[in-house]
């Protein structure tokens, strides 16, 4: 029997942020979601494109050339290889969908990256 | 410069069912939206995992075994070569990713059949 999830029910089951949780995966991607509150590290997926979806709060992501601000229901896709810094004045929430060999922060290996995620 | 996507724009774009437009693509996948009421023919895609997001509505996936009742917030991932028919008793908006390579009504041709998705 095939399980669905609610995302609002895993949402509830985690507070810590920069820490991807995995709730699904299919065609080997995963998805994730998370709880961002701060400026994380400027990162970049070599071979990886990454879908950020907001479902709530307000995300400003900044690029080297441009900042794009991202609003529940908009969601963004960032092509590999581009560096990217995600920037959450107050707490947002996120779904992410990316391939399964992803780690959270790309190129930029420091004290939030996290190389191995719960799935709950 | 990366340009975001808002669903409920997208969404607003069209009324047409069972017609999904794809409004994204990463890592050989797809992230379409679509419009669905009614009942959808039964169907299985034998190469591709395939996931439902709810936007709004409430949605039924039969299974030959058993149903799922989605409602916003919740999705559903039907592995590949899983029979289904999805059921909308009224309007549905839906979120899916699925590879690029997968046709909406999987092994089973009829007239809802689209072999070729708008960008929107």
């Amino acid at each position: 029997m095939l399980q669905k999830v609610n995302i609002h029910d895993k949402l509830n089951q985690f507070s810590e942020h920069w820490n991807p949780k995995i709730v699904g995966e299919l065609n080997h991607q995963h998805v994730k979601l998370a709880k961002l509150k701060g400026e994380f590290v400027w990162h970049k997926h070599d071979e990886e494109d990454e879908l950020f979806f907001i479902i709530s709060g307000e995300l400003k992501i900044e690029f080297r050339d441009h900042n794009v601000m991202l609003s529940p229901g908009e969601f963004l896709i960032i092509p590999k290889g581009v560096e990217h810094k995600p920037v959450a004045e107050n707490e947002v929430e996120v779904m992410l969908f990316e391939p399964i060999s992803t780690l959270n922060t790309g190129d930029a290996i420091d004290s939030r990256t996290r190389p191995n995620l719960d799935e709950i």
